[in-house]
């Protein structure tokens, strides 16, 4: 069985949601079944990056993991693209063997069975600037592949105020689910500098729409990997 | 019983530590049995500011809370000055009653009876640029007094390489309580703009400390009222 891998990279710190600020190895996936507007991993996303992926097997995934965490046990985050669509079972199965513990990142359109044995799960489901659409059986079907061990949190990105229309009505059908909002970013460029500023801007904007609606049930976060390294890959 | 209180604000939401992104509102009790060099609360802290400070009845207190929150049950952080010197017990009953959640920011130098009955407790050791000293047998009365049913977490400010060291070994000495590092800030007056680029850049200098050192234990991360609001009050 092999693995279309986009990227290994790490130590760095996981820069959003529920383990912000954790120390975490990345382990970026190539293939997405979505293709939002803004998204900011195209290279792990786009078919005409397909060539840059490789091919390896779980034991070469776990072994880079190993490598780059000198055999310390840290938290390993399955991103993408959206790593549902491969089976990274063997991967966590050799890692939670040795102590490491396991996230996924994912939009919630596809159910892996492996989802079970995640420590944690991040759904994400896409708000309607994306140009996406949820198709809430499969985000339904992803909840029953986690099953009653796994943590599982929603994440939703708020460009604007549909959006945030979104994840309100999200946050309503889902009233259990531990929820993190973090703002947008348009400039996903890795050779363009971030704005601080800007982006200080872009999380003061949500903070407000969510205090001025008096909705005090969403954790509001920034993308500190953007805030600290800008687009930069590999961090 | 009265309370000396030197601000009730928010919601806002909560910059830094495990509640990082909670819609909070914030009690800030007048006082304190330190005086760090750095203090970024000077005004709840030096006796200069005592007149500034209400006398209040913890059910004034609530009334507030409720006021600010509009009735909705939301977190509340108990913090100063230390907050410990006094009895906030009143207060928590009340709002625990109505659904409120209490978390308290303490240095951990005073054991108080109610820690016991907060939510979340954040003991911040003050590492050795403070110009403080940790008293370990009160910081272990602290833990006495959360005693198993608070989430006892710890936070330590890491403005250089000697507060890293008391940061490492102060871990060791706390093997199960959750690490929280964040970057001091110097940059204390309200009426100077933080430069978010320096403070990217303090970030930045303690995850690389962390990951260089290959301790993938903490949590790192900013101070991030900071970066939306700079050292204004209030906010």
């Amino acid at each position: 069985m092999s693995l279309r891998i986009c990227e290994i990279f790490g130590p760095t710190i996981q820069g959003e949601g529920v383990l912000i600020g954790e120390p975490t190895v990345f382990v970026r996936t190539g293939g997405c079944d979505y293709r939002c507007s803004w998204c900011d991993s195209l290279h792990a996303v786009d078919s005409a990056y397909r060539h840059d992926w490789e091919v390896m097997t779980p034991t070469e995934v776990w072994d880079e993991i190993v490598h780059l965490s000198d055999h310390r046990p840290l938290t390993v985050s399955l991103s993408g693209g959206n790593p549902a669509i491969q089976n990274l079972a063997p991967v966590i199965e050799m890692g939670q063997a040795a102590g490491y513990r396991f996230a996924c990142e994912t939009q919630g359109s596809i159910p892996a069975a492996w989802f079970g044995r995640l420590d944690t799960l991040v759904l994400s489901p896409k708000p309607p600037s994306s140009g996406e659409r949820v198709v809430w059986e499969r985000f339904e079907d992803c909840l029953k592949a986690a099953g009653p061990h796994t943590q599982v949190v929603m994440k939703i990105v708020v460009f604007d105020e549909d959006d945030f229309a979104f994840a309100r009505a999200t946050a309503a059908s889902y009233p259990d689910l531990p929820l993190y909002l973090q703002p947008g970013n348009r400039e996903v460029d890795p050779a363009t500098p971030v704005n601080l500023d800007v982006a200080a801007k872009r999380l003061e904007w949500l903070v407000q729409q969510t205090l001025a609606a008096k909705w005090f049930r969403p954790r509001v976060l920034p993308q500190l990997h953007v805030m600290i390294w800008g687009n930069k890959r590999g961090v």
